[in-house]
């Protein structure tokens, strides 16, 4: 097993919790034996999906440890520190190291807009503030805040910062962006991408790894999928992703957040709701869901 | 004393806190004594100047304790309340309220983007917490949520809103935004701007409200230039916004929020930085803020 989670699929689940923000960590943990059943390269804890940023520290640190349990030692568990200061990223991630977690993800939550210099200084502080190595987080559908070519440049040459989890390119011209931000990079840096829908484009085109909502319910066919298309099997990999596509239009209409706690409802997995604001998604839709993953192996 | 802060001049502070967000309320009562020296009409205390969500919900409870004991009985006090989660929201309105703050301000703050409906039942919840009037906080810039004039108007039907702080318009229409939002809302409801640049645009056309960051530290001139725009004096107002021009050039290039530590520092009213990750200014551009300033009574 290597350490670094930051090649292959990485399957991010939900994490259940109640309506006033405690984790149901034993539903979390049936939601990770699920994942592990699977050829899935590691685990993004409390990513977007898992909601970290409405998670209070002490929530966050009770999944983390309730993660380890099921997840160490098989494969790598990857954990998201982000949080507005940088002091208590810090104390994330720190809290993260405390319980064997493997990995760190930082995404640069923002409030006020931030500079690239401030981005540069919160990386630094929360790398220096363990040994565990660490995925830059640049989603700025949520963070508002876009990684240059440069600022990525300059923070891949940081001690303990050894990958970038990227959205789409708008223009999806995956070789040109990737070969863009390989020039400015040690080689052993690795680049991924999240963005369900465009995984299969982004795997057959030669990126490292594959951040996956999906996999957090469906590990199996996503698996196959990152096997096919790491593997350069073009007609196998679009197939494949044929599959998902009713669920790739729903998580483009409704956001993938809404639509996997709905889908994890029917499934039976959890009836954890999203934290308010969010709301579930009408009841109306859940047909569409239902046939969207009708098809899908668990 | 009108216990609604919804028109006129309402200053918004800082919230002086040291590296790890402790307030220091002694600092915080000395600026809004300044404050209380001028013709204010209101004080928006926890703003995103007060960077209320670098804050936790203790810190911000000691804050609006300090300003209560200073500012009671004087002018209204309004109190910033966003946050991400509603249990929150709602809990910081109470807070808020067993304080005896005399007003509520709220923003959208996202992280996972949010749709009109969410907004909408946030809103409604936060409205319902506490008997206390609320602002409607729009400040796309930072929450990235932008209300609609449908959204709006749905909301000012609701008991306790009252009010929104706009964000200045894109084209810098402001009779002709009024004109289209003033059409959906109750006749009492108030409509004000922040934007300090745009501050004697918005009070000439008609706005009710400006919220501002530079009557936080400068109350005396953004009183006078709100009396001469309020006034319909617009040679006397033109003429004092320009006595601004140069620190409106400062706020849009830097942030007003960054602009007003340095300036609060070369005033010599606190040696507070913003909270990490956002850093102080370069001490390169401290003399440009002092000639912006230099002109200005404070």
């Amino acid at each position: 097993m290597s350490p670094f989670p930051f090649t292959g699929l990485s399957a991010f689940p939900l994490t259940p919790a109640s309506a006033d923000g405690v984790v149901d960590t034993k539903v979390l943990q049936r939601l990770l034996d699920r994942i592990l059943q699977a050829d899935v390269q590691s685990i993004g804890l409390l990513g977007s999906t898992g909601v970290y940023m409405y998670l209070s520290r002490e929530e966050r640190r009770r999944a983390v440890a309730a993660a380890v349990e099921v997840v160490r030692g098989k494969i790598p568990l990857m954990v998201g520190v982000g949080t507005l200061r940088t002091d208590e990223a810090q104390a994330l991630a720190r809290d993260a190291a405390a319980e064997r977690a493997d990995a760190l993800l930082l995404a640069p939550v923002s409030y006020t807009p931030l500079t690239d210099e401030e981005v540069f200084r919160h990386f630094e502080a929360v790398a220096g503030a363990t040994d565990l190595p660490l995925c830059i987080y640049n989603n700025p559908s949520t963070t508002h805040f876009s990684f240059s070519p440069d600022l990525l440049q300059r923070l891949s040459g940081l001690a303990r910062i050894h990958a970038v989890k990227m959205p789409l390119p708008k223009d999806m011209d995956f070789p040109g962006e990737m070969k863009r931000l390989r020039a400015g990079v040690p080689p052993e840096f690795k680049i991924g991408y999240s963005g369900d829908w465009g995984a299969c484009g982004a795997l057959l085109a030669g990126a490292d790894a594959w951040y996956s909502v999906v996999a957090g319910l469906f590990p199996k066919p996503a698996a196959a999928l990152t096997r096919a298309a790491s593997q350069g099997d073009v007609a196998e990999s679009r197939r494949l992703d044929a599959l998902f596509a009713p669920l790739w239009d729903l998580f483009k209409t409704h956001g993938s957040l809404r639509v996997v706690y709905a889908a994890a409802g029917l499934l039976g997995l959890t009836d954890a709701l999203p934290p308010r604001p969010i709301l579930p998604l009408s009841s109306d839709l859940l047909p569409a869901i239902e046939t969207a993953i009708g098809g899908l192996e668990g």
